[in-house]
């Protein structure tokens, strides 16, 4: 884990950090407030980013800011700018970024986009503590003890698949999970657990949504004689594959590609669009809006 | 039009060629009788590529020969292929290189895939005769006139739509029309137009299909807030935006694009996977396979 | 000319507004204070876009603001922000987007890029006022004068480079130019106007610089064997293709690929990533830092 | 190992092919010549590809044939095409699909294209024998030795680099290594050893060549101030960074990427363009033409 340290000893001669994400009906003046109550209580804004829908009207914010010359305490501050919110009917998420997200990865008999999550966490490259891996099948386990994360082998027993989710979701929530990373877990979750998680599940599909929503998508673009493949990287939710876009890529293929051929192809799509969504997540550049996402850069 | 003169002109100088698109069960020794068939009769092979679709069984091939030294003439090779091509239950298409396709463009409001079409005919890059353009407005009259093609202003009337299929259908065969390409044409072909020219209509549909098909992708897309825009171009069949597929492109958007942005960006995809595709099927690299196409490089 | 003038009707509808291009050294309060003084002149910000070089502790942003609520004339805005701008070491910037941009294009015998920002032009797609063509070939007198935008037909005749140069940049002059955009201009610029010109004129480079500078770099890549052919918009320096890179795109070739085919795929990067770089421009979108451009989307 | 092992028994069921990658100046009758040949001894050609490189007369080929129906055992089918060949002035590669390379790897401090190669051959995606790991650092062993292949330790110690370099090259003598992959090996091979491994050394440069040779391309490619990365993988050569490109491809970068941002996203470039390339040279794809390479596909 010397990477991951190293990574970590970096980090720590920078300033502390911290993010707002921002959201409020659109009105003159905003950036203005939000900036004017930041110098004032001594902090730096670092970078900022900001967003207007024109069709809905709302604004859309992400601060990143110094919170070492801050008068108040990092803890503090939501309450301290809870009174600029309120005037301007603002939600307000606070992060900081030198506690790295707790996530659970689920996955199944694929282990590619596992094995990558878990190599980019180890070469410092994703801001994550990974709680747990948790999989219907046994196979990832040997892999995954290998990174020191714990394993949970978690089958579809005689008691059925709500059984099995129920055991999984207490895992989870003993773990203190803060995001779950579906890393082509191929079981469907109820609506409930999709509920429960809202804008803390990320899945990766292995199509270009909305094309080949459901199960067996290159089997189906195949059939369909595309001469591209994609993955999406999405936020669940209770309908399957129709969550919020967070994060999509494509690729070519020929009339040459067979269905294998686009299942090997695919992967590589699948480990660096889900990879980028989950760092996305992990660095808070994300504000869900109804059925779309924001994505700060 | 001095580009496509020197075009022609560099052409000239080149050794006249055929290309010959074969499809049959596969079996061994197909290559070989067909490439000893051309040798025997003097024919030197320029171009060779073929296809075995494995779960059909077929094996496709196209070979670009030279035509001048075949002791027969090149329309009578066909007749002296019949033999060899019906030992092997063969299929075979024959076309002359030196014989650009009499193209038809149909039209609407949105010139940019017209355009585009008629400076890369001007240019020298399409091998096509373009006999005519045709549209249900009148604006494109002017640029098309200035390219010195036909142009044809085929309103919907007060006889409705049926009417003016018919009148168009009417001018495309008077032109005795090899490809009409469908470039931005906003309106539904009857399924009769569409059986007559299958295989030989190509349309432009401004989503990556099969996602959003049917009217307003860019907005559908929008709504969904996808991260990758696309354009499909395919043969037209009576079953709307579903015929298959010759070339897909795409390209990135982010939550600061509006549908119209949308609209802008997607005009640059529409226009070169349109003009990919028309290239390949007037270069005789395209074989049409059920649903699927086989484009040869 | 409808396109555009819709274009134009529908902008009317919307708010006039300007834009402000800011640098200066990194501080805290920065924000703040340029926010502040804009909510306290009656502003909305609609857009901002900010970025922090850390090697070179450099703030750049880019503002968008509403015009009509201000309570200083937009001609005044310059010298009402001076105390602020003073203050924080700051050069600024100041745009009315409702004023498009006096655009000369110089062309050579290569239309495509020519060709293509005029009718994006006509589209309504770039704000800008072409107050010229010019060429030191006549060919493109014929579509110039079909678009209304004079063209000059400026050859390099017995007085040599240098007389044909100084022509061109009285034309320039004389129409009050403010951006000029090299499309496949085949000439190399003296020093002397490439300085004058410094930052306001644009070249389309047919290779992704830094690879394949000066002449026949398509002949230059085929010879190399690359697998990627590209193309690059930059601001014209007086040392040959070494100016701030705007925008670069590439597409895939192959073995199959000839010089002929590098050329004619190579066209459709030149076309797209010119009128990337000459809207990012026209938009106020781009800040020169040194040798580096900082382009906001 | 289990991935793999099932991959292995899939292809037993397959009928056993061999390649044939042929090169012989360009004449009539050449393909006829051939597919005569092995029709003759009862072979089937499963797949053919086939390019003609007009500028150097030179026609290039490459043929699948199914091996268990030819009336000659595969070892003794290049004597027996030797008249053939000898006919044609034809060079001849012949190999066999069912026994995959012996290939080596070596690797440096930075493991992701070592980590990336391995998980393929884990799963079945590369057909290769990895003989060994050969690195001058220690820290890649751990992993190594978790995919069961042999890691050697190879530091440049007190008797210097060619010491160094000769006890590496023992080791890949002693392994009877057929492919030697330079997985991102930071360390400059000798002319010698280039010209000993010519066509068999394959070599990832962490740019899109020839932009940024040599070290830290990176670092050149921010100071430049480019808007798009590459990988290269490359056939080594004597002349540092200059040998025929097998595979190539770039990412988009914007102002906001740091140096650090650059390697982080190049990572993913150089691991799939890495394993494209030796996907290409184990399946027998590659002809080097001079400083080219024709790749089938």
């Amino acid at each position: 884990m010397t990477n991951l340290a190293a990574a970590a000893d970096h980090r720590r001669d920078e300033p502390r950090t911290g993010v707002l994400l921002l959201r409020c009906p659109d009105a003159p003046g905003i950036v203005a407030a939000v900036a004017g109550f930041i110098a004032e209580r001594g902090g730096n804004i670092v970078d900022a980013q900001q967003h207007t829908d024109r069709s809905s009207n709302q604004f859309f914010q992400r601060l990143v800011i110094e919170l070492d010359d801050l008068d108040v305490a990092p803890e503090d501050l939501p309450s301290a700018f809870a009174p600029v919110a309120d005037a301007l009917d603002m939600t307000v998420e606070f992060h900081r970024t030198d506690r790295p997200l707790r996530v659970a990865i689920l996955a199944s008999r694929q282990e590619h986009c596992l094995i990558d999550l878990l190599h980019r966490y180890r070469a410092g490259e994703l801001p994550m503590d990974p709680v747990l891996v948790a999989s219907n099948h046994p196979e990832a386990g040997e892999l995954t003890s290998w990174f020191d994360v714990p394993f949970h082998h978690v089958p579809i027993g005689a008691e059925g698949r709500d059984a099995q989710e129920a055991h999984l979701e207490e895992l989870l929530v003993e773990a203190d999970t803060e995001l779950v990373v579906l890393a082509r877990y191929m079981q469907v979750l109820s609506p409930g657990f999709c509920d429960r998680w809202a804008g803390r599940c990320i899945n990766i599909h292995h199509s270009f949504l909305p094309a080949f929503a459901g199960s067996d998508p290159y089997r189906q673009a195949h059939a369909r004689g595309v001469k591209v493949i994609g993955a999406t990287a999405h936020y669940v939710t209770a309908e399957l594959d129709a969550g919020p876009i967070i994060a999509q890529d494509v690729g070519r293929v020929t009339h040459r590609d067979t269905v294998e051929d686009f299942v090997r192809r695919g992967r590589e799509l699948e480990v660096t669009v889900l990879a980028s969504a989950v760092a996305a997540h992990l660095e808070h550049r994300i504000i869900v809006a109804g059925d779309r996402t924001i994505v700060f850069s």
